[in-house]
């Protein structure tokens, strides 16, 4: 029977590395979404941002993070700051059994814990695309991915006192996507809009992306990897029980994806009367975003729509988004806050532990403090690096000025 | 030995998810295949068709195809109609073992049969490509999926009579690359050429591809999703002889499109005197299409040339096609046709059980049905909502028309 | 008991198909990476070279240098020519178990190397690419594949002398990089520098690539894959110390990119000024290989620092190269070369077994090996074929001289 334990143990230790790998492939498909969905003079430093954040967050979550989110902590809201990452689990305490017997890699669990942060954080660039500075937006990367999500990621996942209160959130609808969105949101509000999105009259001005194949690509790369995102997120798959219920939350996630995309596709024809690419790429999205929160109770049926509401949600948000003047260029907060929400509220139609009042303290706790820890980091980095690029750098392109290089540099321009 | 059967079921389920991601990537690869081989006019519009392709071929095969092609049949032809997403197996079931015991997850199989109906279902999108309206071939994608794919499906890997006549389709060169091409060609024959590809005096006029990247990437990702494609389709990797029968089969299904892609690289060099990419290109892919009825018998050296046999044929049928003014701007009813043909009598080569009656008894069934099914849809379609844009948004592009946005609209249009 | 050994079998050979899978990928993110570092002129061919050189590597490997590889050795200098590609191994042989009994499928081993020498060889062709001869570069890897790589591959993974002596290099940063970047050094060296790259004063023209989003992509492609490269060469994963050790080697290999991009990123800005794509890119490549002779023994802080000095060398390594007028349009001879180099010299710091003697030993034997046998053929083909193209199709770009076709047909170009 030892041998089969240890067995065991290397089937659920490779599943975690494989479910960590393509949750590291989504880094791509965020940099390929975001550099589809700017303009050509803003591709460069887009790329930069998304492979310098997945740095960054790599070692914030190795040397802090990851230590302050399951460390040992000081109280149910207060995280400790430990260090874990040492030797890995022995042959005999896996022998041994029992409950809190380790039954995976710890340091496959560290894989897998990094890539997500990696993810939270993408989700911020976008919507600070095409205005922001690029080493302001590094700065504050170091902040986010080694001290605040780490916390709330605590307070959740790592045994603080939302898990105590029963908020559910089965792969971070909450902890991962409305963090990353809410983290936006408080820089978007601070930065303002990019010139010429709106205009004096309260008209919108739409600012095409430069290249849809692009973020095309990037949304099937995000929804393969999301396989590794929520099914890896069951934490086991050695027996029937848990290999049905990881097989489970992959049809689930992508039955969500397919509603998402196609309501969103025939909302977007509806109001405005064509097959809009980029709304059915975000339909998609958010179909994800919205399973998220609870991929394993839902049935495939039930799974397509909450996706589906996620569609039709993200393309409302969207248009709302741009009324109220708040500029977001690929529509991330949208997609991952505003769906997010929904793919928290959601969990209570399916998963019978679920309170509506533990999801809601939830959000509430998770916007409010990654909102205020964010706008103040923000404004420390206001007033010492200073937030947007020159009226004129942002007219030329912070390629040239961030990276000094083009994205494109031989095809000529249009706009 | 219980635990290790519930190991051994774990495994096989997780070894089918992985495949089953796997050819869920296949998707973006066709995307980006057939992005990069239209003009740049038609790119946004066939990137919208993919996504929506395989969204709705998951959602018509969840609740519709998957029940006609595995469900209860009425007779050897004629399938039935169940609904099969219930719950997953049982423990006791897994243990008790013998031939019918479940030896993985339900849920893990439904996953990976519907990423290969659309693999199908991507196949005609890229024939069609520049000139059919959208919604027409969204309205197909709903039939195909739903309906046509399934039956023909339930015919060989339901169980029907084709399965009993001993055709053999280890992966699908037949059941889903042939159909695929099938289907296209219908709607081709329908639709006609693209304008200004076929001159009076029967000259045709090169229309090249306006992203070449994009193209060898879409084939890269098709070439990686393929040794899940068929990798997959043995069904079991639990034991030492499955083990080696997928291990074979990787390496098959690799050495069959490297030998697809030097035969027809050389072949272009002999007859246009350059080295043709994209001849190249479809070679890797004809050679995978070849080898999918039969990755398991052959030798590697074997599958080298089952794939090189694919990679010749394709040039020629790609060049007869033109001839024939049968217009398919990505050669894709060359490569899952035509070959898939070769493929599927190709079988008959290395494994003792095939009969050259029993591959043409297929291949002609499977014609036949997908051809007539498909046709009475197309002109359905035709009289009902029209298969053919406008000649106006042909030559503005169907982008615009479609989808309200352009793929690239930065980057000044040569033509 | 044989069930057991029988599903651990099964486990370690899905773990190396799955680690192969992810190698194979790398043939693409070379690919995009090439493709977005040259002109546009120039895209097509490189992307023709790389999608040909995988499929003559796996043809060449099969045929020949997987047999001198790992056939049966004449002494530990000169290996032998044996056909290995037989049946596999038998169920009996598997419950036998001791020492040498197989543990894995014998075809999963070779589906594993011949994606390594395809990576070998893809280091080659960004070296020389825009301006060598599309046939002579086919011909040179049909060689390099087939006989040169193997050979020195003999000596340390099959068992040759440099293993002997106790040179280590755990997956590859020597047989594998170096030995790719040494044959391109050759090359380079006998080719000469593009035309305009360097003025008369001494003076270097920086030639922008065209397309940094496929630059992004084929390096996020290839950290992806490096999982694959430097998890899969542990060769087995089916127990808790062997699972430990793979999650292990993940993590390092991770933090060791995000500790190359990080510092190539602030070297870039510290001495050019700007956030310089390209050099973060090179950075993140720079720390993977790094890490790649000795991901198993540091620790993840180790690691990162590893992959720091590697991405501090690459930069003045690339700036380096430019004064010597060895003109490498993507940094693949510091990339894989030098940073080979360190990374092989760096396994002395963490690994108790390794003597530096020993690492010079083997980079010596491996660059003396590789330099003269790949600068002899170079010269032959240079004497029979020609290495270069004419100035006039150098000035025109090599896609219409070689390929008869243009990357990027529609758009217009500026330079």
């Amino acid at each position: 029977m030892d041998a089969v334990k240890e067995l065991s143990y290397a089937l659920d230790t490779f599943y975690f590395l494989m479910s960590g790998v393509l949750v590291m492939w989504m880094a791509a498909g965020f940099a390929m979404l975001e550099a589809g969905l700017v303009r050509s003079k803003n591709t460069a430093e887009i790329l930069t941002k998304n492979v310098a954040l997945f740095a960054i967050a790599c070692i914030m979550y190795m040397l802090v993070g990851y230590n302050i989110m399951y460390g040992d902590a000081i109280s149910s809201v207060i995280p400790g700051l430990s260090f874990l990452l040492g030797a890995d689990n022995e042959v005999a305490a896996v022998i041994a059994g029992g409950e809190d017997a380790p039954y995976y890699s710890s340091m496959s669990d560290f894989f897998f814990q990094v890539v997500f942060v990696a993810t939270a954080m993408s989700i911020v660039s976008g919507a600070v695309a095409e205005r922001m500075k690029l080493w302001t937006f590094l700065a504050f990367a170091v902040v986010m991915t080694g001290f605040i999500y780490p916390v709330q990621g605590y307070w959740k996942w790592g045994g603080g006192f939302l898990d105590g209160l029963g908020f559910l959130d089965f792969a971070g609808s909450g902890v991962v996507h409305l963090t990353g969105a809410t983290a936006a949101l408080a820089g978007v509000l601070l930065l303002g809009a990019r010139k010429g999105k709106y205009g004096p009259n309260g008209e919108v001005h739409a600012i095409p992306g430069a290249n849809m194949p692009l973020a095309a690509l990037g949304t099937f790369i995000l929804w393969m990897g999301w396989f590794g995102f929520n099914g890896g997120s069951e934490l086991m798959v050695s027996n029937v029980a848990e290999a049905n219920a990881v097989s489970l939350i992959f049809v689930n996630t992508n039955m969500a994806a397919a509603g998402g995309l196609v309501v969103a596709l025939i909302t977007a024809r509806l109001l405005f009367g064509k097959a809009d690419l980029t709304m059915a790429l975000n339909g998609a999205l958010a179909g994800l975003v919205a399973i998220t929160a609870e991929p394993l109770t839902p049935t495939p049926l039930i799974a397509t729509m909450i996706g589906a509401v996620g569609g039709l949600l993200v393309v409302f948000s969207i248009l709302t988004l741009d009324k109220m003047k708040i500029d977001d260029p690929v529509g991330a907060i949208s997609v991952h806050g505003v769906v997010g929400i929904w793919g928290l509220l959601a969990v209570v139609f399916t998963n019978g532990d679920a309170t509506l009042v533990a999801q809601l303290i939830g959000i509430a706790t998770i916007f409010a403090w990654v909102f205020s820890a964010s706008f103040v980091i923000w404004i420390i980095l206001k007033v010492s690096m200073g937030l947007r690029v020159s009226e004129e750098e942002e007219y030329e392109g912070v390629d040239i000025g961030e990276c000094g290089l083009e994205a494109y540099p031989e095809f000529t321009k249009g706009n």
